[in-house]
């Protein structure tokens, strides 16, 4: 079973495919292979994943200024067709970012490799980079590369898999999801329906907007503007809701291809946004992304633990966001998770900096539900027992501001002597 | 010499007094004594500065809307005397924070044991407490310290640096710094006046309005309201531009006595704002700030080194210091530092989501001196001369955005393997 699915929340209605990942739905095939961008001959740094014919995309992509070439290309070509893609190719190890014009041009002739292998036009192929800052995209790796990649395009759970490992910098596991559901809700029994992804981040993770690489794919027949409308809500409440660091990436781009090879009798029009086959979609989509961020959190760099902190009683969402973001971006509080240390005082401080408004005597605070603050002030809990739900792969914070009704959930990592060693180390 | 002194950034017309501190300022005197809030009886947990008469007081407090019991006790006597102070009370090892009536009361309490010990209305005692939060204040500690303390009262060096000891948390060292300048600049020659300090901070520092505790004392002869004006702008540009670790503590507190003692001819008049003498002096306080500040940084959990992030050509201050304090926060920006890594992509990935407005284009970076960066592209660098200038205490990065002619100047540290031990293991 894969990583993802660990942290996968079960829904009604919707199967979870074991081992499925980019191609579980129908009309996708994928491959990874090692093209030379890492040193080490063992590690896959190409990712490539083709639709049979060109299908209807919808992306999103970073917010941070320094948004790099890839960026800037994929989202031009997604313009330029009006939301159609053939491919979409991803590396690892240079992330093409702070490259200038130079960088514009190679992620162009990047994509122009690709198309020209697979015999599309080059608008059609979308391109993703992570890796390191301020060096330039190795052409020769692609010229090399995609065609071994496609020769081994394959709609089989390995190729996914590979593609998955293929994208991964300090990530230490691949990371891909995949559900189905039934068409029965909205007038098509029988007709099954599946999404798909692989994703990856490990630091440089507080997406604003998208994560560092995401590439999902469905074989609903969905039209560009009902698939961009779904994939921003679902990114919303879930990549976006991830932060490992707090630090936004160059790169953040998150991809979703629909190729309706499912479809029999369904059509565009029955997955149009505000129809119950929207809403199904919406669904499903929102379980595959919300499975890869908090797999994203868990796998944070150096990380040991998920972390979900969860604020209601907010006054907005707005604050809600916030609230929980300040917590969850806490060094202090990371580490007294790492040090299995029920530290809600470091909880209550960063509530209090955060700018959310309330009034201390109205916040109640809950560690792995327990409750250790209430009405603003300390309560005499159980160590023994604390210490020992910090032996669990999740830990939940949950903090009731006593203001209002909005909440929201925020998920990150604890802050470990790994992280520092890893980011001490090595140039990423 | 004391720590801070390393810091301390040499101006025009002031003078350092290399073992200066909080009794450098005529007219005052310090202990600092083992009350027995700390269970190593070697350490110094309790400390005392009082004014020889009653004295003009201001102070800045922490923002945190948990801000902690002798905060408001502080805040409220201030208000009720109109600025008038004898004696500020300090304990570490417990903040009194997020303990509700009963801290206030208890606050209250160790405010009046003192005001008994030296015979002056409770109200002119200030209070201020660090450590643990959710933990009541032991006040038969006060019963038994203060009365030490107050028997210890010197206006000694030794006696001022063991005040200073007595604060420390974390910190590894004291802070302490204390000026002199001549009033010949504002029509006094031969008068001389002594801004004096004293300050704690180590974790949980990222001031707002103040750092976690800092006091001051001068022999100047302020009125109240001058006083209070001088304090607001010398936090706003030294304790204000720290951050440790971004998280802003509950019990902040920055207190500035006036004993006017060193006066023989200058009035308050000559001290008032608009003045030279108010410049002047507002020089000097700011110099004693900026030391303490750089001092509180460099001395942060687990830093190797002090860390000047300086923005400039932002479109306007607070963008500037948005920017600056993004880049200072940074974990992966802290921990390349750490591991001597001139990493400047993750720089510019900290500028571009900072939220301050400019083109990447126009963005230009050093690091020690060194481009690495120039129009929003890679430069060529020395990697050798780079680790060679990690070895310096002070690491400065240097980013200007070109749109605008803003500025600021943010004070943080690395992050380090130390910090993870500190604050996963400590209980803070």
């Amino acid at each position: 079973m894969g990583f993802a699915n660990q942290w996968y929340v079960p829904r009604e209605g919707l199967e979870l495919h074991p081992d499925g990942g980019v191609t579980s739905a129908q009309g996708f095939s994928a491959a990874g292979v090692h093209a030379g961008f890492n040193p080490d001959p063992a590690k896959l740094d190409l990712a490539l994943v083709v639709a049979d014919e060109p299908c209807a995309a919808a992306a999103v992509f970073t917010q941070n200024v320094f948004c790099a070439p890839p960026v800037a290309v994929s989202r031009e070509h997604l313009e330029r067709t009006g939301g159609v893609a053939r491919a979409v190719v991803a590396n690892s190890k240079v992330a093409n970012a702070a490259t200038g014009d130079e960088g514009l041009r190679r992620a162009e002739a990047a994509a122009a490799i690709v198309a020209d292998v697979l015999g599309c036009p080059a608008d059609e192929v979308l391109v993703a980079s992570t890796g390191v800052i301020g060096v330039h995209l190795p052409l020769e790796r692609f010229a090399g590369g995609v065609p071994q990649a496609a020769a081994r395009l394959s709609a089989d759970d390995a190729a996914a898999r590979d593609a998955a490992s293929a994208i991964m910098t300090t990530d230490t596991r691949p990371k891909e999801c995949a559900v189905s559901f039934d068409g029965a809700a909205f007038g098509f029994p029988g007709e099954r329906f599946t999404v798909g992804a692989m994703a990856k981040g490990s630091g440089m993770i507080m997406p604003n907007m998208a994560t560092m690489i995401a590439v999902l794919t469905t074989d609903a027949p969905l039209a560009p503007p009902d698939l961009a409308a779904a994939l921003k809500a679902a990114v919303a409440e879930s990549f976006n809701k991830v932060t490992v660091d707090s630090d936004t990436s160059t790169n953040d781009t998150c991809i979703l291809l629909a190729s309706g090879a499912a479809a029999r009798s369904a059509g565009p029009a029955d997955f149009a946004q505000g129809t119950p086959g929207h809403a199904a979609f919406s669904a499903a989509l929102a379980a595959v992304c919300t499975a890869l961020a908090r797999a994203m959190a868990a796998d944070g760099e150096g990380a040991t633990r998920l972390v979900t902190v969860t604020v209601t009683g907010a006054a907005n969402p707005e604050e809600a966001d916030l609230a929980a973001r300040t917590v969850a971006n806490s060094p202090l509080v990371k580490t007294a998770i790492y040090g299995k240390d029920a530290n809600w005082g470091r909880i209550a401080a960063a509530l209090g900096r955060s700018g959310a408004r309330f009034a201390k005597e109205g916040v109640d605070i809950r560690i792995m539900g327990i409750p250790v603050c209430e009405g603003g002030m300390a309560l005499d809990f159980d160590e023994a027992e604390a210490l020992r739900r910090f032996e669990r792969p999740e830990i939940a914070i949950d903090a009731d501001l006593g203001a209002g009704s909005a909440s929201a959930t925020v998920w990150t990592c604890d802050l470990t002597h790994d992280y520092v060693t890893i980011n001490g180390d090595y140039r990423s």
